[in-house]
């Protein structure tokens, strides 16, 4: 059944995916960051880079202003888009042609673009002349480190002008510039960010407002100055290369570009190889610093192992063999990568949203908890005095609320039990609530007081009928106009503050306190009977209830008729019943499910309802609009796991996350299997070209939750406050996985096949336990464990 | 001696340029707007506009989200950028063109960028078809009228896929699509502008958000998505005509364009005429209105016809014959045109500076003295309680002070009685001095008592010394942090104080208010002695003292030693002796004269000096930081005039506005001589390759001034507040001049020759006047003067 992919393929360990042309997948890209940046490159060598000081920066620009915004999805390329090219002449026969592909775009007859976890290379074979190039990152700056080899396959003399070619770009109208420095061999471009009162200039004295770009090996000839590649051929074929060698000019507030010609001769199988290094600066002296720190082949070996073991500590608990070897790949080597990166730099803001940073810690759980137990720390000592969280948590001094963060939100208080959840489950470590926490507003609580506050808020922030008011939005869909003027309420934030309320008991209960815990059990009745009572609309639950009283979401709704998020939450509230479970089950299967995954909500709309607002003038089948958001989709899953039961629903919702495994799905996704982007176009009945699109960004909460709903539901591991339980859920058309689980610093090898057994069996060192749970959990042991599951 | 542009021409009657290269100047531009829209065509077809609603706002984009800005100069032009194109393939031969140049680039047999006062337009011949592209806009409209023929030249037939391309962009991350709309026979595109907060979407709801093309003829085929423009071939070869036609498909979130092709046969000699609207519209319905209103070939002629009646009226006051030809031509045609565009749409800005508010209301009483007069109204009505004047003017409904008006500026009152000065002088209405305005804050006073406030407040405005306080700024040069402390001081505003206050004493004096006139005479000569007693250098004054007490701008500093404004207006102010004098001028010619006009200071800042601040970080030889700022020249020229004797200086310095007459001044400033830019590039000494360098825009207080220039200086004609005065200041090389002045419903005709008098002699009606001015004026005359001035 299944169409191996021809174009893309995973090399044989599955640690780097092969994308073998650049015109079937145009934006396939791979990413790197480290602690300060992150680049995304795509197979045709466009590149995104951003890096923090402490707000997000660019130091490699398109040629107009372009406005400062955060990440945005199906980032758009053209010719002059920013990107790392080389630029391959042969000066006998004239022939030009560009590696990996852009500008020139010559048809390769050999093309290999090649994504691994720690670098990306391409290999590219153009009219008997190989190029190799690969880009990696130091581990603890702000730097792409290149390596670009040249080798002549063919079985002649080959005269070339190889010339690495690194537009920077328009970088400020204020003051732009590039020269040659000899003694750095680089180009540097310097500008001044734009600005006007003074007071914005102590702000950004000391940015990094520098690029440059560095050669190992002394160029023959060099241009800073981005008019010789706009010349009337064009960057595809720049009037620059038809002279016998680069201008060696600069740039006078014209657009800085960098560019190094080297003139070589190689005989049939000789190669040269080039080192450099491109990125921002404060100064020169900083540029001689890097450079004497990483500008030579054996400090970039040495970088690479660096970078390679940072990665590595990020590699998660989890690993499985399982009969869908491209799931395996995806969880064993990319899945635990991309949770990482949200929980290591935080989407590269100062000012992340208070519930993105707490389930991108969620995620951290399973790979340094501490960095989790930190930011529960970091999250509660911005608490308002009233309880209620902040729309964003801001890290860095000087930082501020942007952009959607100045958009009053109700919901972040509900990520607290929600995220603590797992970090309990993976550690058991209750003593982080006892720990004091004081505000800048000079409150002085414990943990455990300050989300017994958080709770309370949510509790108080309900209208008479005890739905949760939602003010300008609540999560990330922006419904901005359901309650604008103060009255309208929101069905999910209800259930959702129901679930909290549930898991946040638990801890009560668990840490003694019966009386609070029973409490905060009845408030999470409260909110269920309110939903049952105001928003069941006989086969699903309603999204909410506008300003003006209108339910919506329901039946009589031609857009948006039905939503995903209130069903989830419904069934992990408690607030759904079983006969009303099996109403929903059947409608979400029936309107939102796709080839491509579950929507959030169907049908999509086609004109702004003004008492919903912002999502429902977002592009139709993209964003918010009617996706395949997969942040609603894996609660999805995640309500279905906890429900038990659905092991083949919900395999099947995690399983297209991810793009492939046929051709014609990569093809229509346009996406390599390393990450689960945000969204992927839904509107799939109404505009099948693009639905299944991938966003291509890979900022989502939805990571966290995918990684827990292989660990916890799928696999079935889950830690409690002595012990790891196993109760995997296999989808029907698997009979065997193997897993090995790290945990409380033990491992655990399982061999999970099915039996004909009644219930999960658990058998150690030849003895069946007495419950599918492991207790007395030793740190440095193996634990081998036979799982039999009912057949 | 002057070489003849050979690239460059004008028409025979001048009232057009002709380029006929497209690569000599590539960014060679016309510009045409009305009262609600701006566009500028560079030769090559890119097109920058913008119209308001009421911000500026744009209908076509570059490929990627562009930053919201004021106008930049020195725009950058790539491949992606927006234009209007023809691409023309012959079916036979496959030769593909595109017309006028971009995208292809093909090399054509001929080509002729044509730009008049009230059309763009191009003739270009390549392969033996000739396509001719013009522009027009209607007069009250948002839309751009396009006439696209095409001829088949060659002497056989021709099978033709003629493609126009006029790309949208990338309109929106929020929200974009583009389809055909077969009623209207356009690409319609839609988007929906990014927003967040509930509130602006009430403020935005009204806006166009939609871009069309229309088409009068329907085509054989059209393209909605910018992807089949990018594809492999890249825009100056798409894939898209290799096709049979066009792919017919809408953009679903996709990047709009809007292509349109017919395929036709054409006989030798035979031609097709095509229309086409593009512009924004609010919906459909407002497309459909448009269509009708103008679509066809009747209802473009008569929109040319009234369009260019509306120009005709900004035809000014002024024509001259002299022996600079070109000069005339700029003056006859040109100039007025731009001053009148400067009064009629404020710069296309809600929020004008409330300096350029009032000078750009100057020009326009040459042109329109009414709209003068009511600007002098409106400006006042937003005067603060106590006297001084806001940063910024507010023009529209919900308009905000933004930018540069964030910046506190200390001048904006000086500019009140400097530029009534050309109201009284053009009309001698002084009773618009009497009428009352009232402003938001309630205060109640006539026109003269807001002037008298605003003189109060600059003389309070200044520090124990008697010199002015720069606070973040005085007029444009961005010295943000000479005072932001509190205490830096600048001589150049305490000197234009100086000025403001002795021409308003003239005006108290003419109101019979002698007390008041003393008083403000005192002020002035007070201000006039600070500068002199803690700003004159030896050899020139000074340009401040910083907060710390620093002056600068005098002879030990290294970079802005010499600095234009304040020596201007110590001779206008009266601070300067004529002993200064004759030290000041030597020392402008040596240290600030260029072939390209008098540098604004020298030598340019080479780093940012903290306590002078952000005109030091600008770009060096641009902008600011040590460029031939026209608006400083002109200033120089007018107070050389105001001085008298100084007929050669101020000639010079005026004719250096303008690029020309030679080629080589034409090529290397880059400009069409149509206007005035705001700045040509200094480091003239420093950076010889970009000196001179146009910065290609033509928003600039400087033109008001220029035309005040030659009307009052060069040909000396001056009203008062009884008749017209003539003492005209030829330049030595010139015998004569002939000079046609409208002057109070009169028309002058001057025939001004050198003779053998002593003193200005004008004989009317074969008698010689009995001094050199005219009385008892009577509206609707003509008066025939012969002027002789001493040889």
């Amino acid at each position: 059944m299944r169409k191996e992919a021809t174009l893309l393929r995973p090399t044989q360990n599955g640690d780097r995916y092969e994308l073998t042309s650049p015109t079937a997948m145009p934006k396939a890209a791979g990413f790197l960051w480290n602690q300060r940046m992150m680049i995304q490159l795509t197979c045709r060598g466009f590149a995104t880079a951003q890096f923090m000081q402490p707000e997000p920066a660019k130091y490699a620009h398109p040629p107009n202003i372009e406005a400062k915004t955060f990440m945005q999805p199906e980032q758009n390329y053209y010719a002059h888009h920013p990107g790392r090219f080389v630029y391959v002449k042969d000066e006998d026969s004239e022939h030009l042609f560009s590696a990996p592909y852009e500008p020139v775009r010559s048809p390769a007859e050999r093309y290999v673009f090649s994504v691994g976890k720690s670098d990306v290379a391409w290999a590219v074979e153009n009219g008997g002349v190989r190029v190799e190039m690969s880009m990696g990152l130091p581990t603890h700056d702000v730097a792409e480190l290149w390596t670009i080899k040249v080798t002549n396959i063919s079985s002649r003399s080959r005269r070339l002008a190889i010339t690495p070619y690194f537009p920077i770009g328009y970088m400020s109208w204020m003051n732009q510039s590039a020269e040659w420095n000899p003694d750095l061999q680089a180009v540097v471009a310097s500008c001044i960010a734009p600005y006007q009162k003074a007071s914005e200039y102590f702000k950004n004295k000391y940015n990094k407002d520098k690029t440059y770009f560095m050669c190992e090996t002394p160029p023959d000839s060099w241009s800073a100055n981005q008019q010789y590649f706009e010349g009337e051929g064009g960057i595809h074929n720049p009037s620059a290369l038809q002279a016998s060698q680069l201008p060696c000019d600069d740039a006078r507030y014209e657009t800085p570009t960098a560019a190094v010609q080297y003139r070589v001769s190689l005989k049939p199988g000789e190669h040269r190889e080039y080192r450099f290094m491109f990125g921002p600066a404060y100064d020169e002296a900083e540029i001689a610093d890097m450079r004497q720190r990483y500008l030579s082949k054996p400090a970039f070996v040495r970088a690479a192992e660096e970078y390679a073991a940072y990665m590595a500590r990020g590699s998660g608990c989890l690993r499985i063999e399982t009969p869908d070897k491209d799931l395996d790949n995806f969880i064993n080597n990319w899945l635990p990568r991309q949770v990482y990166y949200h929980g290591d730099v935080n989407r590269l803001t100062t000012d992340p949203q208070t519930r993105n940073y707490l389930q991108d810690n969620m995620g951290m759980n399973y790979i340094k908890p501490a960095v989790s137990r930190q930011s529960f720390l970091t999250a509660v000592s911005q608490q308002e005095a009233n309880g209620s969280m902040p729309d964003g948590i801001l890290l860095a001094e000087g930082a501020e609320l942007k952009y959607i963060n100045q958009i009053p939100h109700t919901d972040h208080c509900v990520w607290l039990p929600v995220t603590l959840d797992v970090y309990l489950a993976e550690t058991a470590d209750y003593g982080m609530l006892r720990e004091r926490v004081r505000t800048a507003n000079g409150d002085n609580f414990t943990v455990f007081e300050r989300f017994s506050r958080a709770m309370d808020w949510l509790l108080k922030a309900r209208d008479e009928r005890g739905l949760s008011f939602i003010a300008q939005g609540d999560w990330c869909d922006p419904m901005n106009m359901v309650g604008y003027k103060g009255r309208g309420v929101s069905g999910w934030l209800t259930l959702a503050t129901a679930y909290a309320l549930n898991l946040w008991a638990d801890v009560c209960e668990h840490e003694g306190d019966g009386e609070l815990a029973e409490r905060f059990r009845a408030g999470a009745e409260e909110c269920n009977d309110a939903v049952n009572k105001h928003m069941w609309d006989g086969d699903w639950f309603a999204r909410g209830i506008t300003d003006d009283n209108v339910t919506f979401g329901i039946k009589k709704d031609t857009e948006g008729r039905i939503w995903l998020n209130p069903q989830s939450f419904a069934m992990l509230s408690g607030a759904a019943s079983p006969v009303q479970i099996s109403k929903i089950l059947p409608q979400i299967d029936q309107q939102l499910n796709t080839p491509y995954g579950v929507l959030m909500f169907a049908p999509p709309f086609t004109k702004m309802r003004e008492d919903v607002g912002r999502v429902t003038q977002k592009a139709i089948g993209s964003a918010e609009n009617g996706a395949v958001y997969n942040h609603a989709g894996v609660f999805y899953a995640h309500s279905l796991y906890q429900l038990g039961g659905q092991h083949d629903r919900a395999y099947t919702i995690l399983r297209q996350l991810l793009p492939g495994p046929t051709e014609d799905d990569y093809l229509q996704r346009g996406q390599l299997p390393i990450y689960i982007p945000n969204y992927y176009r839904g509107a799939w009945r109404e505009f099948p070209r693009t639905a299944g699109r991938s966003s291509q960004l890979f900022n989502t909460g939805t990571v966290s939750w995918a990684y827990r709903c292989f660990a916890e539901g799928l696999c079935g591991l889950r830690g409690d406050s002595e012990g790891l339980n196993i109760r995997p859920q296999l989808p029907s058309s698997w009979d065997a996985i193997k897993v090995t689980r790290l945990f409380r610093g033990a491992t655990f090898y399982l061999d999970i096949r099915r039996d004909n057994v009644k219930d999960v069996t658990i058998k150690h060192n030849g003895r069946t336990l007495p419950e599918s749970r492991v207790t007395n959990i030793k740190s440095g042991e193996s634990y081998h464990l036979t799982v039999l599951v009912p057949q």
